[in-house]
């Protein structure tokens, strides 16, 4: 079982979670409630009272060792939890254990209404209904094959584990997509938590970490952005540095062509403002075949050392 | 701050994640929807297509030096996800820690609809709505003090931390009440896939776990089951042997009184039966002020000592 193999020991100095961030919610007014928890117990309660929301969950590992200076805080993407860094689809070690045995403290968010940060159900305080990502839908947004080529036919060369779609498929969760204030504010509450530190991000947590980077240049020193889908370029020249990454495929769509045209353009926008920065498109350095899940792709064990050399060479 | 201090370091074989269980579920018919997911990123999707549903998301550590025989699988309580195990709202180890350090591979679960599992974003397919839980009715169910305390006047003699009742309310998550046959059958899919082991639950956990226990026979051998809101009594007398944990205050009020009785009764089952079993009421054993949150509880690592004691003495 992949849950019984490691390459060598892994020494911790600590480890450990908390949450942080949110606002509190008095609700009043409302009749009491009842409500059958299990065969065994019905309760009524009181629904009126005090409720936090819009929090982020953070787990975080510090190894005995540390060789790099400062933690890196990996920021999952839309419709994912942090559990995206952690055993790939195909059950290979993700970037949270790689950068803790390279010697990074390593932070894990679940942002707002992500996973263990818990969503609000109190009626009337977010806009719109939660949506659901499809198997399908992955398929052709993550770029692992032509739209007809689902489940099995991926685009030569793939590098995501085709195999495994559907272990991966498992890990979707549902998504607001009204929530990102809350998503950069409660980003912004843990990074100011923690401390100095590089920020990691994919997708539309790209969006949440530059935001974030761009209102805590104190804090935030490189922020590495695989295929993020929103743009800040407010950081600051003097303290801050950006990595953007991009897989392969990148024209393979009119909308995979439109997000890769606006990735491009955050890096050109950056440079302008002239903010050091840098952009990699692993097929043109040698490296074809990846897919949006940078951090779950064969080769994603590479890239972690190419991403963990940049961020020590600041 | 807290998630700088450790006694000493913590050496592990592996870790990891994974998502187990679960079914599949085909949407077909609906019309194409559009959606903002960021300012820069509209996109149209079709929401035909498969979804799977009902999984459940487990974390695992394995000890460099291991010693327990069988691992443990940390089982939540209702509204509440795997972070319950992890640092305690006022900054110290918690059991997932605690037990790592006594020799124990431990596994924690996020069950159906909690935490990294995710929820079911699609209609009609869970019954009702997610019922979100207050700090005042965490107040009252957990026996934290009389209900005029509430939030600085607990019980005399109250073992939880109660000036970080606002930290401990931040990690609430919203709970579905429909979904207890899922959350058995993907408990027992990850039992399965773990293999012979030892389960620690808590509240409504522990009616999942039991109800587990009795569905695998050969792969749970011991229950320790922190107040229980549920049970199961159709365990393996030749096999299987159950720990039933009692905190304090137990009939503070009639809805409390109830559960006790309960509880009390349901050792009583388990005796008549032939299972073996211990019921500890935590005041009677000379450690009074325990509330429903025994984990997180001052004190809680001398029960975490008992516990494992309990365990390894099989």
């Amino acid at each position: 079982m992949s849950e019984q193999s490691t390459p060598s020991p892994l020494t911790l100095a600590a480890m450990g979670s908390f949450h942080v961030g949110g606002r509190d919610i008095v609700v009043s007014g409302e009749p009491l409630r009842t409500t059958a928890f299990t065969p065994h117990t019905t309760v009524t309660y009181d629904p009126n009272g005090h409720y936090t929301v819009e929090q982020a969950y953070v787990q975080w590992f510090r190894p005995a060792r540390p060789l790099a200076e400062r933690p890196v805080l990996l920021v999952h993407g839309g419709g994912l939890t942090g559990a995206s860094w952690e055993t790939t689809p195909d059950g290979r070690a993700g970037w949270l254990e790689l950068f803790l045995r390279r010697g990074f403290p390593v932070f894990v968010i679940d942002n707002v209404e992500r996973g263990r940060a818990g969503f609000c159900a109190l009626p009337g305080i977010w806009e719109g209904q939660p949506m659901a990502r499809n198997a399908e839908w992955a398929w052709e947004l993550f770029r692992f094959g032509p739209q007809a080529g689902y489940p099995d036919r991926p685009f030569p060369g793939q590098r995501f584990p085709i195999a495994q779609l559907a272990q991966f498929a498992r890990s979707f969760v549902p998504r607001w997509t009204s929530t990102n204030e809350a998503q950069v504010a409660a980003l912004v509450a843990a990074i100011r938590r923690i401390g100095p530190l590089d920020l990691i991000c994919h997708s539309h947590g790209g969006e949440l970490a530059l935001r974030a980077a761009a209102l805590c240049p104190a804090e935030v020193r490189a922020v590495v952005a695989l295929e993020p889908s929103g743009y800040s370029e407010a950081l600051d020249p003097a303290r801050q540095r950006v990595l953007t990454v991009l897989g392969d495929f990148l024209d393979c769509d009119p909308y995979a062509a439109a997000r890769t045209a606006r990735m491009r353009a955050f890096a050109d926008a950056l440079t302008a403002r002239g903010v050091r920065n840098e952009l990699w498109e692993m097929a043109a350095r040698g490296r074809a075949g990846h897919s949006h899940m940078l951090m779950m792709d064969h080769g994603s064990e590479a890239l972690a050392d190419d991403v963990a050399t940049w961020l020590l060479s600041a």
